[in-house]
């Protein structure tokens, strides 16, 4: 078992997932391989970083809250690549629109080492289940705390 | 510290949750060694591999949502045995009841290391929280995907 | 990478969050070195240990149940040193005020390595997001079980 690769590959997932939430693109954008591809399901797939990293800049804006979750790495490295399960839950908190997603996905990634350190070649997964609801459902609901917020 | 042991056990548990919530159950009971014990709380009790796995495949039918994560490893290795106290996290949807849960748990569980790798000798946990309601308390509430919806 | 100081650290911040949703506060001391500082945002920031833990004895009573899962470890260590960052998820359910709260936020940790193993000199967060509601908006809301229950 390579421990060490592994770790690695861990921390180099948790560095796509926090910049993700914080939308720090340049720093998403440096964890692909320019020719890698992503596949979100329901149709939602990319051919290459730039259209990936674009899409999430594009439809993730100042006011909306993500929290993307990993857990659970199965990851296999063999040589210079790697694969990775992953179990993902996911919210989404639009308040624009009033809109609530809640979710749980696997993830199937895979990993390639390039003189920089371990990069991204594949992400993408399978939703297990997706519930969504209107903030306007629960009387009481507060964001009270946000990207929406501070934006 | 065996680090590769407990690596090896993260996996273990990572595939029990995974094959649990996706139904496998061939794959789930194969995690286990034959005479393992199970106890889930409030006489939730097993004595034996197949008196568990069969109440799974039972009581959790086609259209159940389960997530179970499971975080917070503290695992110690001694020698083939191992022990890892585990903080999860479940969601159960049963659409057919309109019924939702939430909780969380530690986890007590015990492995073995066999001439196929490490098994699962126990398993067990005791709940912190639990909480119901039903998705007819949130009038907007949408399963959009889910086991229920593929099954 | 220093694998084994990296697994300690973590098995470090599971008892720091094991002790904590347990109300186990002399275990939960005893991660802490005496000079140790917190910085939980919003004005509640604490200088020594004594004040953090008298603070959470204090304001975390036996009937409110909080869940904290901590994720992600990206974890740096240089010689007795080391820095982590984690991604939080935390729960508190206080159904004496009928009060919901849920939110993520990220960790920003030092620790040290004393005599008696890696000990925590800071921690702290910055949140991503919170959401309040009360249990009276989901009228069939339940809590079937939890500290205010045992407690």
């Amino acid at each position: 078992m390579d421990l060490a690769a592994i770790e690695e590959i861990k921390q180099l997932k948790y560095r796509y997932l926090r910049t993700l939430d914080l939308k720090r693109w340049d720093e998403f954008a440096a964890l692909f391989i320019p020719e890698a591809t992503g596949d979100y399901g329901a149709g939602l797939s990319f051919d290459g970083r730039d259209a990936l990293v674009g899409y999430m800049r594009e439809h993730l804006g100042p006011t909306v809250v993500t929290m993307h979750h990993c857990h659970h790495p199965e990851i296999s490295v063999a040589g210079d690549r790697a694969r990775g399960t992953w179990y993902l839950e996911d919210k989404v908190l639009a308040p624009d629109f009033r809109f609530v997603l809640e979710g749980a996905a696997f993830y199937d990634d895979r990993y390639v080492r390039t003189a920089d350190g371990w990069r991204i070649a594949h992400t993408g997964y399978l939703r297990t289940y997706e519930v969504t609801w209107s903030m306007d459902d629960v009387a009481g609901f507060r964001l009270t705390k946000g990207a929406a917020l501070e934006g």
